[in-house]
């Protein structure tokens, strides 16, 4: 049944060389490479109007609104060029690294181990918060649209990672091509926003306004900590530049040469759209509202809620949820083949390294299911709270990656290398700086998260690869040692009573061991019960005619299974565990719910025998029909 | 630290032979069988009024309050004769069952295996009930004087369930000499609001009414179907005077003598303290207060909330709780002990059957534990949301109990059988009347529960019964079969490389049986990879020169588990199941979590080996260190 079940869900079982490698160009490149950095537009001027909700108050004017929204503006334009700086910084990664690889693999090669793992840890922590603020943010997008979602939002949040994550069970083989309409459908949805803003700027010049500079030097409470803490959950919108530098490879011929144009395309195509998502909110003075997100309070204004103009709000808040979709879907290709990658190096466990059935890193999927449903249940599902934590772990990573790549330019000192590092220089000091400014004002709000998981996880995945180093060192057989037989030892048959199952683990124990005892524990709640069954089982016995000793025991205690693990521990006293052999009849139940009618002394015995005494244990399973 | 918390909590296994008869007297009869029955009194009159409240509304005029609670004094009375005739019923019960037994033996044994199953039933719901109801009342006794338990009642309710069975779990060898105080101060608590309220009566007259039967006959709205819906309420006052009659051996002799007049003394004491708590309701025009029980309501009326009266109050709230929380403690040593009997029977689990480390059946007291906090979670421990269940159940196995008596006075027909059996037959119509009636006014109450579970549970009693009939019939060993060895079959080595553990395990099998292969499986992402894994096995198994034979295979589907179980299943068509062995080298690691860090093949592999294909297994465990 559950076979059957995930056969239906996830498909049939792929051989490996059904394993197809496809490559790409620019344009297929743009929609599978770039939902994860696009779509932070859906989110990042909300989340720096949430800073600055502050200090606006309610009820104000709408000059006085604009004019404090011209200071995310300024935010935005800033991200814009530092969106224009990394574009600078991964192009040269992109050349250096044509093989793809990320900041693990970076740090892990020109930094050593402490730094791939840093990055490891902060690339993590992010695939993770981008599954959560993704899926958080897309049901907030299409909330306003369908009411009933938006008063449920914590229980579509976990729908919705579910489907995600059994889409990625089944296998991302064809999702290439699917992704494609949705991205550019985002992509014209944004522009669509910003043309429609500026014809209506023209026709009804009223209707909006823009910051003037004495407005924004006379806002009050405007101070450099709140412009950085506003910054810091703007550069949100910066979140999954760098996967474009992940996966070069993919890239049709010439491969370098491609990524680097897409990711320029991407930079520019996500700073305009950035720019528009924050100009218009800004001229419309449409402030943060928890329950109707910025693009969608712009449609509304600009295209209304009623008949043509409200359908095209709709099909935005629609595009809006599918690119958020699958931005949460990125995370859930790259994470499983970053821990396959720590697997197959040893920092991960060794579970997570291979592809399942569809060929898809199956348990890696479920783990990520697992730990992003832990944060969405833990923060509410609320976007705002998780931000401090997800910009802070992004340029942690960037920063990890420009250092990498600084280090390796000294290193290599190749042509030009004077020229390239004092740019890496620059990225890096830029990108620290961000980090720095970001764990400061943010450290309350939960940046203290990522700085306290980071180091553990550092400490947990070395702690990993040496276990595996000490198992392998363990288990080296030292093959000039001779393939000798062992000497016999004792095998013992606990019994219940004779009856089938026990007769036949005893025709099994004498077929094939020398010293062949049976036990047999008599309990009882009377001394005179317990007399009787002493009789009883000898009388048996006799019959029976095995040739086999048979040991009787008595329980003052009750517990059969208490008094079988002090008879062994007392053999053990006399034989060492390897040649000792215990034997026990395992009865089978034709139905499930008749397991339920049967004491558990078996099942408990082996594992206590298996795992505390390391003695050899054989099962005879003897199968009941009715 | 699992074994130690147990040790602190639950004291020392006891021996078999520590258990002790203890014999007692009607003075402790009292206060060990009784509690069950006398503490109902602290909810009875409340269920009654609950049902009145319907008809008092809100602010009528004392006098005609009091009218209305006359109705609930007239059911007072009734069921104080009802009680009466139970008594001359159980009376019966005691002289022709002197070893004891209760509804589901005499049921069992003269009614045949349905009725004592009905029985049965009908007694398990009614304990769980009792556990359930009392809980909930002790905690709405102590709930006014505490506010703090009075707000998080449902949490109480599971603490004390937990407390009550931790206490039973340690065993209740010395419980008796402790409730004694208990009992009897509950008792004194009750009359001395009786003695109070007379002295009150006499000398303010002014603040006492007495309802007229004018006044009466003008309540509107007091129906028949109303009166007898109070009226089954009520009679949960009556739950628990079964209880003496279960345990008369445990009474010095003369036993039955003495079992007789200690249920003579219960029923009048009980009679007496319902009357004076509903009386004193009426005089006073106390109504159902949710928050405030009766009893509470007349302790505050009468000594005041204030000084030395108020402590007064507060002992009264105190004793109260106590009471009930020992009725509960009753169903904790009753329910258990009718398990036993019942599996001794084979109708229940055998691992209900026996005691425990402490000498209790530890396997009982969890699973009424576990069912009772489900209805107190599932009726938010509220009393009187179980109460229309409890009624009916009690007076069903009351029936059973007189319908029992009644056949074996017409099957014994020993002296006087007449006058004895037309006693018996008259508390049947009685008992059985009251059963219909309580059935039909609270059926959409609650009391459809007990209709429907009671055959289902009768249903699945003789299911088991079934279960294990069957099971002996074919585990029954014939002994005129001779006592043969088996023929040599085929022995199986799953290894995931050659190393110390696998190479014990190949020197295991090799030395105890004939026909020996190694198998390994190659898996990898690539063919190439898949090539090299095999070079590598093939080249160390050269090297170990161990004369076995070694089969590689590769999987497709990069699943080790399944591909073992595909190549076992192929050679089990050529090889029957008993003839396979299957040796499984099975490492253990140092520390728990490092379980975490290896794949689980052996484990699963193990499971289906056992339990889909019947073949044996052996488990060759190797000990890591580090």
């Amino acid at each position: 049944m559950v076979d059957s079940l995930k056969r239906i869900l996830l498909g049939r079982p792929l051989k490996t060389r059904e394993h197809q490698h496809v490559q790409i160009g620019i344009f297929r490149g743009m929609a599978v490479m770039t939902p994860d950095a696009l779509s932070s537009v859906a989110y990042a001027t909300d989340q720096m109007e949430i800073v600055l909700a502050l200090i606006i108050g309610a009820g104000a004017a709408s000059q006085y609104v604009t004019n404090v929204l011209g200071y995310s503006m300024l935010g935005t334009f800033i991200i814009a060029v530092l969106a224009f700086l990394l574009y600078l910084a991964y192009r040269n990664i992109i050349r250096h690294y044509p093989k793809g690889g990320g900041a693990y693999a970076i740090g892990l090669n020109d930094l050593g181990r402490f730094w791939g793992l840093s990055a490891a840890s902060t690339l993590i922590v992010g695939y993770t918060l981008t599954v959560a603020v993704s899926i958080a943010a897309a049901i907030d997008a299409i909330g306003p649209v369908v009411p009933f979602i938006g008063h449920h939002k914590l229980w579509f949040n976990i729908l919705l990672t579910l489907i995600i994550m059994v889409i990625n069970l089944r296998g991302t083989g064809e999702s290439a091509t699917v992704f494609v309409p949705f991205t550019y459908a985002f992509i014209a949805s944004i522009f669509l926003i910003g043309i429609a803003a500026v014809v209506n700027a023209l026709m009804h010049p009223e209707q909006v306004h823009l910051p003037t500079l004495s407005g924004m030097a006379a806002v009050k409470g405007m101070t450099l900590f709140l412009f950085l803490k506003m910054f810091a959950s703007g550069c949100s919108a910066l979140t999954g530049v760098e996967a474009v530098s992940n996966s070069v490879p993919v890239f049709r011929e010439p491969s370098v040469k491609r990524a680097q144009r897409l990711l320029l395309l991407l930079v520019l195509t996500l700073s305009t759209m950035f720019i528009i998502v924050s100009g218009v909110a800004m001229m419309h003075g449409l402030t943060y509202n928890p329950e109707v997100p910025l693009i969608n309070q712009e449609a509304m204004t600009l295209f209304g809620t009623h008949g043509f103009g409200y359908v095209i709000t709709v099909l935005i808040s629609v595009s809006t949820m599918c690119i958020l979709a699958i931005a949460a879907n990125t995370a859930f290709t790259g994470c499983p083949a970053l821990w396959s990658s720590m697997a197959r190096d040893g920092f991960m466990p060794r579970w997570i390294l291979h592809k399942g059935g569809r060929l898809v890193y199956s348990n890696g999927i479920l783990f990520l299911t697992f730990i992003s449903l832990l944060l969405t249940i833990a923060f509410d599902a609320k976007v705002s709270r998780l931000i401090p934590l997800y910009a802070v772990s992004v340029f942690y990573t960037f920063t990890v990656s420009q250092l990498g790549m600084v280090v390796r330019l000294f290193r290599e000192r190749g042509k030009n290398w004077i020229g390239a590092a004092a740019g890496s220089i620059f990225g890096l000091i830029m990108t620290a700086t961000a980090c720095l400014i970001f764990g400061i004002t943010r450290f309350r709000d939960g940046a203290w998260l990522v700085i306290v998981c980071v180091p553990l996880m550092v400490f947990a995945f070395n702690k990993i690869k040496n276990h595996y180093e000490c198992v392998r060192a363990e288990l080296k057989y030292d093959f000039s040692e001779p393939f000798t037989l062992e000497e016999p030892g004792l095998t013992i048959v606990p019994i219940a009573s004779v009856n089938k199952a026990s007769v036949a683990a005893l025709k099994y124990a004498a077929s094939h061991f020398e010293n062949v005892i049976a036990v047999h524990v008599v309990t009882g709640d009377t001394e005179e019960a317990m007399q009787e069954a002493t009789r009883k089982i000898e009388a048996d016995w006799e019959r029976l005619n095995s040739g086999i000793r048979l040991v009787v025991i008595h329980s003052q205690y009750r517990s059969v299974a208490r008094r079988l693990q002090r008879f062994v521990e007392f053999e053990l006293e006399r034989y060492k565990p390897e040649n000792v052999t215990i034997v026990i009849p395992h009865f089978l139940t034709a139905k499930w719910w008749h397991a339920l009618l049967h004491n558990k002394t078996a099942t408990y015995l082996i594992a206590w025998l298996v795992f505390n005494k390391h003695v050899k244990v054989i099962t005879v399973p003897y199968q009941l029909h009715r």
